[in-house]
Order: C-alpha cells, then structure tokens, then sequence
C-alpha cells in the first residue's frame, strides 16, 4: 500500500524520523546516566512503546486509566498513572494490579493519600511535588508533604514532578534554569522524605524541553517525556525539536480550490483546535503544509481556518497552490498530542510512500 | 446505574433536553412547511438519528464518509454527505449504494463533477452554492454552475447550501438577513438550472441559527441543522439556543484543589480545545462549570486553562468550590460538535441522575 491509496484525513508516521528522535533522547540520558520512563500519552501505540523503552527499564508513563490497561494488556507491566488519582478510579487500578501489572498512582492530597492507604489492595503512590508551574503538587518544603508521606505509610513510593511551565521558556537557557528547578524541587522533597524514615526509591521528573535541556541529572531516579518522539511545530517553535524532526504529519485531500487558497478534509477535528503556536515566534495557524511526500516546498502556506471537516490552506504568495481536487497534501501540527487523539491508527512509513505498517492506538477513558 | 457511578470524564447526554431541541426546531420547520434532514456531525448516534428524523422525511446529512456507513449499515438509507467529494472517495459512496444505501455527494468542481459522471457507479450529486460564508462553492449568479451541471448530466440532484456566516451574526436580526439571502441564493441557483433544463429536485439550506431565524423558506425542500441538538455556549451566545437548554455536558471529577480554584479529570481532550467564545460577549474559557446534577449554581465558574487530561476550574469569587477530590461537576460545552468528538459513547440521563441507556457514537473517518 502506497500513500496515495490512503483514505484521508489520516495520520502518518514516520518511522525513521520516529527512530531517530527516540535515539536522541536515550543518548542524552545515558550521559546522565538516568533511565527514561517514556510517557505514552502522546503516541498511545504499543508499537510505539516498544521503541521507546528499548534498553531502558521498561516502565512506562500514562496519561489515562484506558491506556493503562491497553499496554497492561498488552505486557507492560511497570505503569505510572501520572494524573491525580481519585478515590473512585482506586478499584480500577486494583484490578489491574490484580491482573499482573504494577501501576502506580500520584497524589497531592491528604484524604486521598487515606483512600489509598485504606483500599483492600493499595497501589503504590508518588506524591506530585509542584517545582513551579502551579498547577498540581504540593512544594517541596510544604509541611502537608510529610503528612501526605505518613498517611501513606508503606505505599509511598517516591516523587514526582512535571515542569510543564518549560512550554513557556523562550530559550534554551531558559528551559535549562526550569530543568534545574525542576530537579532541585524534587530531590528536595525526596530528601525530606528519606530524612524522617521513608525509602522514596522513585524520584521523578520531566517534560519533554527539560529532559533534553537539563544540564545536571543528580538524583533524579528516572525521566519522563513523551513528545520528544513525534515533536510538532510549537516543540520547535520553543527550540526543543527539528522542524525537520516532525515524525506525525495529518495526511489530507485538497477538496476545494479558489485563488490563494484550497479547501483540505483535514478540519478541526483531524487537526484539533489546538493553537498553541499562537504566541509562539512563528503562528502556523492550524497547522503547517507539506506536501505530499511531508517535504517543506510549500513555503509558509498554513491551514489558517479550521472548521469540523474542513480546513482552509492559505498558500504562500511565493509557492501557489496549483492542485486538483483530491490532490494530497500533509500537515504538521501544532500539538501532536492533541492532533492524534482524534485518529485511531498510525500509517507508518520509513521516508518514502510505502505504507510498511498500521499501528492502532487506545484513545478515551 | 446512577451518574455517579461512571467513569470520567465522559459525555452525559440529556434526553429530556434533547427532545425538546428536537421538538421545537420540527414545530418552527413545520410552520414553514419545510422537512428537515437532521445533520448528524454533532450526535454521530443512531439513537439520536432517530429521534431526529421522526415525523420528518427520513434522510440524514453527514460530514464523513465513516458516518455514512454506519447510518447506513442501521438502516438509514437517504444520506448527504455534505463535504466536497474526491474522486478517490467515489469508489466508497459506490460500494455504499450498491449495498443499498442513496448517498448523495457534493461538488463545486468542474473536475470532480466529470469524474462523478464517468465514475462506473455514479452517485447522484448536488452542486454547493456559496451564499457568502466564502468557504466552498459556486455563487448563484456564476457561469460554472451551469458548466457543472452539464457535466453532471442525469446525475444532478440539485443545489445545496451553508451560510456557516451565521456564526458569526451578533444578534437574531442579522441572522435572519443572512438566512434569507441563503435561501435567496441557493433558489436563485435552482432557477438558472430549471431554466436550462435540470429538474434540480433538491434545494437544500441550512445551520442550526439560521435555520431557526429564518422568515422565510419559499423555494426550499429541505433543512439541515445539527448542534441544535444538543446546543452549545457558543449558540446561546449568539442567541441561538437557550442556555439552559444544553442537552450535553461532560461529567469530571476533581482531581486537584488550591484555594480559588480546581484541578479536574476532564482537560483540551475531553472538552477539545475549541475558544470559539473566545470572542463571545461572553467568554467561557474552555466550558462552564456547573454542579454534578448539570445545574448553573456555581456561577461564573468555568475552565480557565486545559492542558492534556487537566482542566483548571477558576472559581467564582461568590460562589467559593469547596469540594472533595473524587467530587463531580459537570461542564457545558463551547461547541459541541468538537467535544462529542472525543468520546466514543453517551452515558443517557432524563433530567435526574439514573443512567437510562448508553449510545454508542461514531468518530474518525
């Protein structure tokens, strides 16, 4: 199967781009020497896993209770579930537990700290440390840490923290200062932990920029980052990706045509509303155009209007957009995360136009 | 099984609110004597087609051709897949019909309009009329309507419509203009092609605003509307839809809590990342925040920020959310076609909290 025999929209995935990106990564931890606990959220493939945790521990990050038991089920067994846990999902978790795998849940919080300590077959917990970007955890000299470890008793298993505030650096410089808080901010609070008595063996940290970016690893126990393996537009926008490193790219169909503009069935939905590169250096609308082949010889042309099915490609002045309907195109997105969610299966290729492999993914709850 | 007993985040769809959406846009259709053809790119749901359709011809409007074959394979068999057909989509729409189904196509092309003819199989096919949204189509006074309809030959059905402008009128009076020169428009195409010969049986107009502003539908055969449906914020911003009368909501819980505000389980995935109120007189961040029972008694609370799988509840000052991790809430949406999109079910209440059904929907392509 070719390219051009693909049903459109649909996402495409670049192997070797893919290959090397997960390359990258593994090459630049191994000189900190800090093993990487790949985060599945972004790619949600077992095919893809599979790459990713190749000569690493073999843990895995995720996002959801679904794709926990997606990769449970499909061998991966050592799961970081890093959303805070409720109350309510604790059965879940058990029964996956119960099934063979490991996972292991995140808190902030006193009451639920209890829940966890309480539940009749508890899963093991890190404590989510807030090193800045203020959205969840508590800091690291927060005295409700010690009480969250407590409660915990002989279930906590560490720390754990997300610099998700590294997407606002604007350098490199900048992502590497986060990265060094970020670090600080965790050891920190494992070192309070180990100073009253508890093993937090699991000192987490991660982003995708402040894993590429941090200088110094010390202490950290394991590494999280997921969107190092496909990168998009506003990874590098911020410096952290190879414009020429994209390895997902949404493949289109030109379904409409008027002067300086073509109509694609790539819309908000195949795409996402995601407009992150709003602010960034560079605004890409929707999503950047390649062509057909994903090369960037379509100059600036960008899908600047997104509509549920439809989305409106504004040609460069420089490279007009001559194609016939049904012609095809591919667009780079802005937030991979968000673009392939709404598909249910990889087309990979490996360079060229040969589809050499379908990999589903698990999406939802 | 009670609303509190599923799992988040996930769609609760109202039935009792969906049927008086239902009821009150056949009641205003029936006043002009016009049927409708429910647009299903919104509920994507044979349970919700059929509510839709009853009392009215029967026949449906779709925005994928993954829709098409799953209304068609339950038993609907009139369908308008009102995206602009590729060739390459052809064989597709052939092998649908051939099995029984009636799609009816799209084009404004001149091209595509050939190879529709020449196709082994050709579907009928309507020809798109631009009234002014500017996205797709041929104007009605433009010569290549004609030049189209040749090429179509026996295969023409007629003219269709969306004046998607209607989103953006800011108040009924203006979109009750835009509807008229829609409906305008596409009888004035119908008429240069009954002029030249073609039967044109099909005039088709329509969006949810201005099919329920419109003073007048002479010359029209048939509506089509979907988020009328369900509603949204965004339509009840541009006075098209009444805020209380939102039939779907996302149900979360709350994972997270800091003084004035919450972290909770539904984020730019399960809500989808759509501002369309961004520009609202009203803006609603990524939803409004309402209690577990879908109630408006938090006031002005809604979801400032969504990362992947978090939303950040910003509170209102006079409403303080004092709430428990595990607590519900249940958020409306900006626009709910796009936030249907990420969830493949709906949990189906009648306006208290005993689950009544689940309806299976269908995403991708």
């Amino acid at each position: 199967m070719k390219i051009e025999d693909l049903p459109t929209p649909c996402l495409v995935l670049d192997r070797t781009i893919l290959l090397r990106n997960i390359g990258n990564m593994a090459r630049w931890l191994a000189r900190h020497r800090v093993p990487l606990r790949p985060h599945m959220k972004t790619a949600k493939s077992i095919d893809v896993a599979r790459l990713a945790t190749a000569g690493q521990p073999g843990g895995i990050t995720v996002s959801t209770l679904a794709e926990a038991e997606y990769f449970a089920g499909h061998g991966i067994t050592d799961i970081l579930y890093a959303v805070g846990i409720t109350p309510q999902k604790l059965d879940q978790v058990a029964k996956l537990n119960s099934a063979g795998a490991a996972v292991i849940v995140l808190t902030d919080d006193l009451d639920t700290a209890g829940a966890i300590a309480a539940h009749r077959q508890p899963p093991r917990a890190l404590i989510e440390i807030d090193t800045g970007e203020g959205r969840g955890g508590v800091t690291p000299d927060d005295n409700e840490l010690l009480e969250i470890a407590a409660r915990l008793g002989p279930y906590l298993a560490g720390v754990m923290t997300h610099a998700g505030h590294s997407y606002s650096g604007r350098s490199l410089d900048d992502i590497a200062r986060i990265a060094e808080t970020e670090r600080a901010g965790v050891v920190r609070a494992a070192e309070r932990l180990r100073q009253v008595g508890h093993a937090a063996p699991i000192v987490s940290m991660g982003s995708s920029p402040t894993a590429l970016h941090a200088q110094n690893l010390d202490g950290i126990t394991e590494v999280r980052a997921g969107v190092y393996m496909f990168g998009d537009l506003f990874q590098a926008e911020i410096g952290t990706h190879d414009l020429n490193s994209i390895a997902l790219t949404v493949l289109t169909s030109v379904i409409g045509r008027r002067p300086g503009r073509l109509l694609v069935d790539a819309g908000g939905l195949a795409l996402s509303k995601d407009r992150s590169t709003a602010d960034a250096p560079k605004d890409y609308g929707f999503g950047l155009v390649l062509d057909a082949a994903g090369k960037r010889d379509l100059g600036d042309a960008v899908i600047r209007r997104a509509y549920q099915e439809h989305g409106v490609v504004e040609a460069d002045p420089m490279h007009p957009l001559e194609l016939p309907i049904g012609a095809r195109l591919r667009i780079a997105p802005n937030h991979t995360c968000m673009t392939a969610a709404a598909h249910d299966r990889y087309f990979v290729v490996e360079g060229g136009d040969e589809v050499v492999a379908i990999w589903p993914r698990v999406n939802g709850w």
